[in-house]
């Protein structure tokens, strides 16, 4: 596999748009792109629009694959249209992130973004889920990468790990009850 | 009053588009239409994807006030995003009908087109709130079209007179209570 | 254009009314009505409750035309009656603003606004989508009053841009991930 | 109290307003009427809309009193405004039916019912509760009618009754298990 | 009028409990309680749980009559089965205040109030809504009190003259946008 | 403590009550009564109503324990109260099941009985879930009874058994596609 | 029987595990265990989850009969796969938490646990109803260990006493209204 | 790009594992299967519980990988944890179809998947969404496989003709009313 792994990444680095309909997105955001980087995976990051930027947002999906882009994450909140509308132009896989707003607590960005129609796929993940678009995204692009496959072993090693350690704490702390 | 109105019914019929995200929303929306017609109002209808035919989508919302449409009608159901997507492109007034489809009871569609983000409304109408949407449409372009205006202070006086006549029905059966 | 348009604006300035269930609506409210008037177009704004004053709520949308009010706006929460109770008594466009208040999240005020009965629809908006309830009534006036279509061009080439800006903000701040 | 209860019968009779947003609330409220008729309550049943005869729901509310009537009841569905509508106009006890109808499963009746402003309440009971709204009434009515008392004591035992013949039956049921 | 009155009211004040299913309720219960003495209704108020001391409670109802009491409130949050019980013991009308908890937003208490079997009313106000519930109790009281009808009248003009009050606040605040 | 286990033994079977709100929650409790005695439990049934014979319900909660009953079931829909209202009365532990009725889905049945009151649990399973309160009982049951462990170990085999023969069955099916 | 009976109460403390999906869940169990050993029940409680250890999880749950746990709670924010988890590989009753997270306001937890499929019940309290898991599982023991029903009463006659006491400081507030 | 695809095409063929928790989900998942054939992706089907065969579900899930399946599509109904049991025994995408029950509309199976913990993320699609996930599943593969990316965009295509051709049709009927 060593071979065949070096001949991609020659072509193709893994590459992930984060795309978010608003910068206060940003801070839930974070979150992703860091990790998305921690993982070697490169990021291109964008505010723009369903509603405001349609033209830009359309052009960007369509010339995405073009542009090395293996997955696209995008968020959005309320009437989170913003990942379908993506979706529309693109074959890539496109994974959406319902944002929590200051209203319906998030059920209306969930079901705006995972209703989608026959024929338009949005994989959905958690409300404010940031941090598992990801680690979708890594496993998505581990199929052409596959050393970001050992790379996700090991980050769910780890985060077994870190719940063994809580669970050290805990012991610790039921002494005092 | 009188010349006004006919200066610009010369430029510019009374004319609405209704579109729709897929066939299987004509049931629903055959009344829209035909409550249109009944006015007066020219109808052109339309079967336009926001996910399956995006492009058409936007080429027509860009359009539609250059070809004389006064207001657009978009019934969609689930993640509904045909309204939101149209309004995007277009500084006419949309009207949007959540259609209710087999699954969460038409919750998924209102919220999906009810929740626009700041700059870009939808009016919403209720789920599968198809005459309404007419109606509303109607005394959007009575602006314009004073006779409209008249037409729809007949049809209110009708509405009226209907639930007196159904009031009287219901004594009829109250008798056999 | 030119002509009718001057004619028009004659006999009818762009007026909207923005009638508030409640006092404590008027934070929400106040967006609202500063939107309308950078578009130039002259407010009425009320405290009227469908429930506390019925009959002058009942009054003012019946005179609501002949005091030369182009569109209604009418904001209120919990059970919120306000928009549809003025819808009852005139012909002109209602547009209702759910306002979210202490308990259910916003859901009770859509869903008493959204889902009136056919024959007397309300243009809804978001919850708490005060500045939109504005540009709707914009997007409304315009078909009567041009100018303020090429402003609500204008107002969409601004957000368009601030979405610019904010995607330049935004690659500054990735450089700190 | 007998003297009492007689000389309050002659001025007054125990009368209830049955109000219906439409007639196709009509089967769900035939219960009701019924019921009310059973306990000798005099009904005067009405179709009248808060948003189709505005101005006839108004008036049929500020006379109420006048004309005897002791407490209301009003039914609708959708945006249910009706019994808010009414209670706006008369200080009489106003009891609110939701009505489910084709969508959101009677949830939208309820929330536009229940969820009443302070100052107007509507005494609110299930989603197509119309057997309870008429013992409400009459519970209501109890104060003034005695008689009304002894008659829903009479009703409760008789209810304790067919539960335990409902009990009987099931202990049949339970031997072919 | 005067005689009769006069004549009940020796025998019966106008008297209210309100029940309350725990003490963290009484801050939202203060504005009820309240506003029932200043109507000049008896009060009598008691911390007492459907779950933690039923027998208590249905004593209480079984004795509310006998005792003088002509309307129940009762408040609970969460499973909200209190209003529900007491309705269970007595032919008193039952009035439930659905209290907002920590989850669920209130959503729980309502349904669990509202939704009660055919046979069992209670008359269900907003959540939290507990001053309507005082004025509710009010209104079912006037039927044999008429002198709380007449103070009835009277607040909802102050309603009615607050909102004038208020209206006029709001031009003043106008001013400044 | 090692007579009384005997004598206990002796006398005590393994015995649940099946108490139902309503007769027509019989056709869903069938198959729980039915899986009871299948595990040998011994089973008392009874129509028996929160709101419309409490105090039968309270007597009978009472003598539960008394009586040789190990765990009480009861189902109840729409305001559910009767789980909650018998484990009032008692400490055996009481099983929930909320009931579907015609409106809400069963979610006003659900969070009736589930959101109990700290100190008066009541053991919640799903919507319509009588097979599954069957099973929770007779896990309960267990700890005193070891030969119903066996059993349940048995029934959960055969569980496991019949998804193998459905995924053969599925085999066959596939190849059809 | 009598020989194992006796063998199982000397080897057999009544014996409750805690399971925990995170360690940001202990604030909300530290009174569920705090319970448990005011009950005298020996408490085993760990962080372990149903998705990062899923092997741990299962092991525990397969061992937990024989390591002579008695009832296992466990709980679990959104979705809350972790008691439905644990119930797959036992038959131990399982008691089940839904804890509220940062959004969906505990809906999302409880419907994960609580609609479990037919064959593998999940005993499911109130959203964050951390103290009744624990008195579910002390009326659970009480069939072995007859000295936990003695207590379960002592704590209900407490919790009768204690509404008394909050009823009599009730009656000091009322008189400062 | 001709070479590589080859080259890869010997070692892995594109191949998804179908598994349903129940087989009463069959019948919505035919159309994903059959979806997935159509592209000539190779699929394993299989009935596999969370909760009846947990230990099945988790062998496979840790054997998938190396068993040459790409991506797993899990379909499971009411509180599904299927979806997410079988992430968290895989690094390889999941892909989680919620299926619609007799209660709660779909909306308890959506948050049941959806709604996962950071770290094991499970890209959901629409309720009863089959072939979305199909859909999903081939745009996931076409990173390793570039003729499914070809035959997406045919399908793409196809859609819009589609709608094309269904709008063809709209205009026949739009002339009959």
């Amino acid at each position: 596999m060593d071979k065949k792994s070096k001949a991609l990444e020659k072509n193709q680095a893994a590459k992930v748009a984060v795309i978010m309909g608003s910068d206060s997105d940003f801070p839930t955001l974070k979150s992703c792109i860091k990790l998305l980087k921690d993982f070697g995976v490169e990021v291109q990051a964008m505010v723009c629009s369903a509603h405001r930027t349609p033209d830009k947002a359309a052009e960007f999906a369509k010339n995405a694959e073009k542009n090395g882009i293996g997955v696209i994450i995008a968020a959005a909140g309320k009437a989170a249209h913003l990942p379908g509308v993506l979706a529309a132009f693109t074959t890539l896989p496109v994974i959406g992130i319902p944002i929590k707003s200051s209203t319906m607590d998030g059920l209306d960005s969930l079901l705006s973004i995972v209703q989608m129609p026959t024929g338009i796929p949005v994989a959905t993940v958690a409300i404010d889920g940031a941090e598992n678009a990801a680690l979708l995204a890594v496993q998505i692009l581990s199929g052409l990468h596959p050393e970001l496959r050992a790379k996700m072993k090991d980050y769910k090693k780890k985060l077994a790990k870190k719940v063994e350690e809580k669970n050290n704490d805990l012991q610790e702390k039921l002494k005092e009850i």
